[in-house]
């Protein structure tokens, strides 16, 4: 992790940053679990609330209009009875999965690692408080 | 983006799932920051809030502690008066560093057309809620 490193955390170090601003978007849990589910094709909203169940449909509703704002989802309405409502994912919505399927793979692989740090840390953590009484 | 990603849409579909645990730390908008900053080498806890001025110290020594208890950072207290405290990035928080920066390079090269998209959907906003009046 060398090169021009510096002057990127520079450039986000503004919280005006746009690339920071984009990034905020990215990083919110539903989105990505959302462009995922798109990966598989458009996906109607109650389709989507029923795949995501712990997803309020406020949230939803909230997380789909960013997706769609950003041009990372398109949304279509047919004009049935009642009206329904279908996502699809953008050309470039699609091409944001591939690095998000890098930080999905370091996570898997990490995964472990970062169990045993937490059980270590946790650990460590009681003997201070103990200490301290 | 095929392949084993509908194993992995389930598996990060549950909220108790851990890789989806570990990426609701990773894509807090303060891990990244934070862990940015110590790829430059170890940091005073001060040093870290000066280059990070919109966090607060309180949300600054959270993220530290989440990110040492995954063991992605590490904290070393030197007996100095006042102790001072120091932290440095682990070899699995360096690690880490390489998917987010692909993350981030994404995020670079997109901004223009989400800038753009952005635009066009505020315009369309304006536009329906005029009618709508």
């Amino acid at each position: 992790m060398t090169g021009n490193i510096e002057k990127r955390i520079e450039d986000i170090q503004l919280s005006k940053c746009p690339v920071r601003n984009v990034l905020d978007h990215i990083a919110a849990k539903w989105t990505t679990l959302i462009l995922l589910q798109l990966d598989d094709g458009p996906k109607r909203f109650n389709a989507l609330g029923r795949a995501l169940p712990d997803i309020s449909k406020r949230m939803l509703t909230q997380s789909l209009r960013d997706l769609e704002r950003d041009g990372l989802v398109s949304r279509e309405v047919f004009p049935t009875k009642p009206p329904s409502v279908e996502y699809t994912l953008t050309p470039m919505g699609a091409s944001l999965l591939q690095p998000i399927m890098g930080l999905i793979g370091w996570a898997q692989k990490s995964m472990p690692a970062i169990d045993k740090a937490r059980i270590s840390f946790d650990k460590a953590s009681v003997v201070v408080k103990r200490i301290s009484i």
